[in-house]
């Protein structure tokens, strides 16, 4: 798979893809992530990327012609399944996005910023609109790296326990069941003695009775979307 | 405000603080963020965070003393209006959550990794669990810098222009309108004329309907939402 990372703030990308699993993958093959600066391509003098809006207003909008250069020159190269644009009025992520996306060869994502980019570029080359939750971060850049890692990490071989993502919460629209580790008490909590019993069937119906009532009390949402798949 | 983050991979974090505005609302003096590593307080040998999970399965989980350790020595230094968990199955991150936090002094911030943590330590010390999305990432460090970056914006003095916050989506239970900058045409597609007018009241009843509408169209949840506010 290959990432298309698109921004005028390459440096807020470095952190997430040099380290962790999206540095592993990269390194074993199964992904590349290219991160490219938007302010490459701008043809004025000042290489300006943003100019005030149509109408007044506070807040810059990101102008069309370096983001259209960029996207024409890599559309040139191959051919993308998808070009996506982080923006809060996006559809919302979830994770059955996430498993449809990890499966694509090609994608590209354009992180805006300020007040957004022009509406044109959206016309004439997003296919894809996403937000990662109903609130508004600074920009896009940590949104594409959270769109990147949700998917990334679900590509075959990424994980070194492929059985690892399978009982991640929402693969079956269910929250995680608590989980414990060494030592047996800690200042005064013991770990369910179920965990400790060495019966796998009965550790089994734990584990699901808990993420069970964990939905419920938490995100009973989940269960309702759940019934609709 | 000032956030204390705590994590075993540190470097993940290095990007997303700085640059852009986070890095400048920190040289500003409005916000402090420091960056802890959970391995610094391993008292193993080895050095220690994780663990094989009690009662088998794929998947490690973090042990309850290096974490311990670490939020005693902050919580002796100050006090914190709030020990936050990032996690799947936390309250989902809605912008009225970033609304309230920004209000606050000091926080911490702890990034789960692998299966995530022993549950003692949410039981003992979390004051909050907060998701910032249906999906599942490879640690819970973008996650915080997504919830750092939300709340970090809002401080008053962080965004140069003080009404641009308040204009973004979500601020009012709508989506924002279309943005349009220069120049006027591109690629055939002309900028929407009463942009071009320079009629404030029918710039303004303008946005309004296409925020309106947008939000009809994309996210009507938030409507319906808003009505109970």
């Amino acid at each position: 798979m290959r990432i298309d990372i698109l921004t005028i703030l390459p440096e807020l990308l470095s952190g997430p893809f040099s380290a962790s699993i999206l540095h592993r993958a990269q390194q074993k093959g199964l992904c590349e992530v290219h991160i490219h600066n938007i302010r490459d391509y701008a043809t004025s003098k000042h290489k300006n990327v943003d100019d005030y809006q149509y109408g007044g207003g506070a807040g810059m909008v990101m102008m069309c012609e370096p983001i259209a250069s960029l996207i024409d020159k890599l559309k040139a190269e191959r051919d993308y399944d998808e070009i996506i644009y982080m923006t809060p009025d996006g559809e919302l992520l979830e994770q059955n996005i996430s498993n449809q996306l990890c499966l694509l060869k090609n994608i590209i994502i354009l992180c805006g910023h300020y007040k957004g980019v022009d509406e044109r570029i959206r016309q004439l080359y997003i296919t894809r609109e996403i937000s990662i939750g109903s609130y508004v971060l600074s920009g896009g850049e940590l949104a594409a790296a959270v769109l990147a890692d949700s998917v990334i990490r679900l590509i075959p071989g990424v994980l070194n326990d492929e059985t690892s993502a399978l009982t991640d919460s929402f693969q079956d629209n269910l929250l995680s069941p608590p989980v414990y580790t060494r030592p047996p008490e800690f200042r005064g909590l013991k770990v369910p003695e179920v965990l400790l019993s060495g019966d796998f069937n009965k550790i089994e119906k734990y584990r699901e009775e808990q993420a069970l009532e964990r939905t419920k009390q938490r995100r009973p949402d989940l269960l309702e979307h759940g019934e609709g798949n």
